[in-house]
């Protein structure tokens, strides 16, 4: 990945990690149910958002380079993987 | 929340929150692409089965105590907050 | 089902059939793959916001009668059931 | 589209068309709520598989070709839509 990309990749990882212990506390100190699950749902939310930064990266860089090179077998498995990550996503 | 159900789904918490961790040890390292966007995926499926495990909790306490007493507005409530739960997932 | 909440689930669910009737339209004519696909997603946000009404109906009279009746396996079952859908829902 | 993935679309969204109206029938006729949503939930499945179909198409051809093609402005682009379906796919 390019440098500030991967910058901010991390810095939203490390964002829903936080997100994430702030639930933990939520629970414990015994929220309202309903407010937790709203408060997953943003996670989720954000963590959607991460992955499609990582698959924007990604179509920029090794999909673009293996589908402008020689390698057919290289290309059919990059396009392979990206419908695989399209129908695994929203299966959540 | 009843206590075995709590600490259950805090120790489930726990795992997402180190899985995030794992993640980003991923990108810092340089992982393919896709191999993060399928980690991500795996960590949002584990936080809908926390919100499920929560919603569970909350249908059997407060939403059967709400739905069994007499104040209409409560039962009003309780079932308005589950339809915007119902429509605020799976846009994620 | 209540009367007009049914006639408009039904005249919504008509105008879903011809929705997906103008989608093989555009495959049959050729159209842009990518303009396809966001019309099924439109389809699809147009189904779940059925399957909403068709659950706040199911949560303002079954639900309501199961939960204020004498039969706790029937409250069992009723709440097993919404948790059924919330965990079917969003896996598509 | 080729001819054999293209009437295999076709055929799929005509098999959605015929479990659309299925599902008015069962509204019209008062079946279960939770029968119908679970329903609504197959269809909205069956619609993601179809996408997931016509993409596969997309990929294989207009993609292919806007990638090996020289014009970086039609490369930008194809890239930008497969980003959108992505983001759209799941936010249902």
């Amino acid at each position: 990945m390019n440098q500030p990309h991967e910058q901010e990749i991390l810095r939203r990882l490390k964002s829903v990690e936080g997100h994430v212990r702030g639930v933990q506390r939520m629970v414990d100190e015994g929220a309202y149910c309903i407010d937790v699950v709203h408060q997953i749902v943003a996670i989720q939310r954000a963590l959607k958002r991460v992955s499609a930064m990582v698959l924007d990266e990604h179509l920029r860089s090794c999909v673009t380079d293996a589908m402008r090179g020689p390698d057919g077998g290289e290309r059919e498995k990059v396009l392979d993987e990206l419908l695989q990550v399209f129908e695994a996503t929203g299966k959540v």
